[in-house]
């Protein structure tokens, strides 16, 4: 028999859990004054022992695992989802691993940057700062719990965290092993808290607690998003959908063209900076398709034409005004061909999701309008979409990657949990 | 007889506004397209040429304030709204002059930044790119209407402006001074739209258009901000208050300290960087004190004191909880005595509204301490608070100042009103 353990309230009455989580956001703000000014030691310290509690009690943390798989398989969750929610040992020890990359970034906190004289005799600078509470929600994957615990703390601020449900042993083993972590470092331990009722009410208490939480990021799919957006009293870091486009130019280098658009949508299929339509250029046309239709014919790649691309892959399904909006996620592409550079930019400009596009070009003026015109987080030239990630781009690690264009853009690293402060030096100076 | 015109209806209907409004932010989107491309020189003509309309309409301009100031009369407003209102030749010149000064700032647009190479081969790097479509609502002044719409046409933004009622001809008529300016440079006139409607529910609909509005700024009164933030489902620059302190230290130059002090409470009292709240450390407060209590008596500013300061300065009023809350904007100061840095930290954190805060001392950990661990827009060390503004920055002018954590902290200027997007460079690059 499986039953809900008492220790996670699945629903509570609403006065408790305002009270309750009222209390988290407190004790979060008050953690986050000692966190901010807290020794980068310290703080490495306490992600390396964390790190090190997770590898010593990996027989535990799986033993906890076991009981939300258990759930799951009662409740029924698909393959992929017990997959996404399973811990072995490889994963507990790369999530160890994961705490470790993090304390060896540098710290972003206190930076000082532009530090130069006024005529007035005035220094003035900025200073980076930690934003001070940081809510995180996401779904099944348990290693979020300490991905995110570990970059808020490295970056000075308090995390509140609400896994999914389905994880919630998981989470609580994890935040145990965070809790030492921060013990041994003499961090106050409300610097991570995991939020221990699964009530989906906690979600819209926590993202409208604007007293307390400074900044909320969702994590999971587009549902999630959009129902903690439409929520939110405190700002959010968006992260909506990836309908990211490669567009083939007039001089595009065959090769590379083939390559890239190859690898944008096969490398992997399930993840946001995968290429969902190319645009290719009519001159272009007639070289590059037959030869890229080959190579997803190959791979088992569904091709959907404009009616200018069914004149050349002929056997392609005709592509619908819905699927220049699809972010499919699976072996499905739209292909259109277009006039060239400008008509290019008009459909990035009309169904892109402000994620990704890559321009493939020999071309230096095609290349700088096209860096220049697209608005999206992340424009490439000669690139594929696929490297789009905090790692690639040497962030570290990465919280999400926001569609957003306030705050952060792109992938959001430790510096996207900061922000800057004016400094000023003055010897006496006052204002004429 | 004073009539409202017609051409400011006071009062749509529901349909009619709404039509409207979603017409403004449509032209306002499309704009914004032509204006990320537009080139520095383009968007500079467009500001000179908005100048000399401005210069040579001089007359025009002072005749459309007067129908401003006559309904004014009508209505009552008091002799400060009247004075903020009013345009003179004198006033008229400077808003030219702003708008050559803007030209003259160097075009955060396009500006490039850590592009370097990855081990993969790639170049990552971000470069500055405008938001896309700047709300602006604001009160009184006119020039609000020529300083937000250049500071938005410079950082590449189309602006919708939405003044307050009693300046509506004074708005429309600058406003045809800067569509001249568009028009000589070949830009869209949307670039700039002044909404013609004084209705309220204009306001509402604005700070809701998601789909065509990018950021919102309020310039106005605390009461402004506040209904313009509950309202808004669009991220809002807030700038609520400013309840700014200033802290003598134990090691503090006596000199110094009463300078910044004085010039920190007297060189104006309404404006948010003056100074709301003096702390001063126990053991330099009966030196210091009689001293600042002579200098302040002298300019007729009244002291409100806590129990220990009113033992020093005798003369004072008892202060209550509610003066450390207090933005008074008039000759008044409450003043705090303390045992320390660590409880004038304690004192801010508590009561600051994270504008403003100064510390006057000679101890290097004491400074090193303040500025880390005040969390306000500018931290500043033995300066007078009156520096915080965009001018004193060097940031040329300023749209607002922010108490936000999140975009952009203390003065925006035209670097807050853009924001970064990754850009990569390959060659045929696949993730592997």
């Amino acid at each position: 028999m499986v039953s809900v353990p008492t220790e996670f309230n699945t629903k509570m009455d609403t006065d408790s859990l305002r009270v309750m989580m009222r209390e988290l956001g407190a004790n979060a703000k008050a953690a986050s004054r000692a966190l901010m000014s807290a020794s980068t030691a310290d703080k490495n310290a306490a992600l390396m022992a964390a790190a090190d509690a997770i590898s010593h009690r990996q027989a535990d943390l799986i033993a906890e695992n076991k009981k939300d798989l258990e759930l799951g398989r009662a409740r029924g969750l698909n393959a992929a989802l017990m997959d996404r929610l399973e811990l072995n040992a490889e994963r507990v020890e790369s999530m160890a691993d994961g705490l470790r990359q993090i304390a060896a970034l540098p710290d972003p906190v206190g930076e000082i940057s532009d530090l130069s004289f006024r005529p007035s005799g005035i220094q003035v600078g900025r200073m980076r700062v930690p934003l001070g509470v940081v809510g995180i929600i996401y779904e099944s994957r348990p290693n979020v719990t300490a991905d995110a615990a570990a970059l808020c703390l490295k970056s000075g601020n308090a995390a509140i965290l609400r896994g999914g449900s389905e994880a919630a042993h998981s989470n609580q083993a994890i935040a145990r092993c965070i809790h030492d972590g921060l013990r041994a470092a003499g961090l106050p331990l409300a610097a991570v808290q995991v939020v221990a009722t699964t009530d989906r009410a906690a979600v819209s208490a926590l993202v409208q607690m604007e007293e307390y939480v400074d900044i909320i990021v969702p994590r999971g799919g587009k549902g999630l998003i959009e129902r903690v957006s439409a929520d939110a009293r405190v700002p959010v870091i968006k992260h909506l959908h990836g309908v990211c486009h490669v567009y083939i130019d007039d001089t595009a280098d065959i090769d590379k063209a083939v390559a890239i658009a190859v690898n944008a949508k096969t490398q992997r299929y399930g993840t946001c900076n995968t290429m969902e339509t190319l645009l290719v250029a009519e001159s272009i046309a007639p070289k590059v398709l037959p030869l890229l239709a080959k190579e997803y014919a190959a791979k088992g790649v569904e091709l959907r034409g404009c009616a200018r691309t069914l004149k050349i892959i002929t056997d392609a399904k005709a592509a619908s005004e819905e699927d220049w909006h699809e972010e499919y996620l699976a072996p499905i592409l739209s292909v259109r061909m277009v006039d060239g550079l400008d008509q290019a930019l008009d459909h990035i400009h009309e169904y892109s999701s402000h994620h990704t596009e890559s321009i493939v070009s020999e071309s230096y003026s095609a290349t700088q309008r096209f860096l220049r015109e697209v608005d999206s987080s992340s424009v490439m030239v000669n690139t594929s979409t696929r490297f789009a990630d905090g790692f690639e781009y040497g962030l570290g690690a990465e919280i999400g990657i926001s569609t957003d264009k306030i705050h952060a853009r792109g992938p959001v690293g430790l510096h996207g949990l900061t922000s800057q402060k004016y400094i000023v030096l003055g010897d006496g100076h006052i204002r004429r």
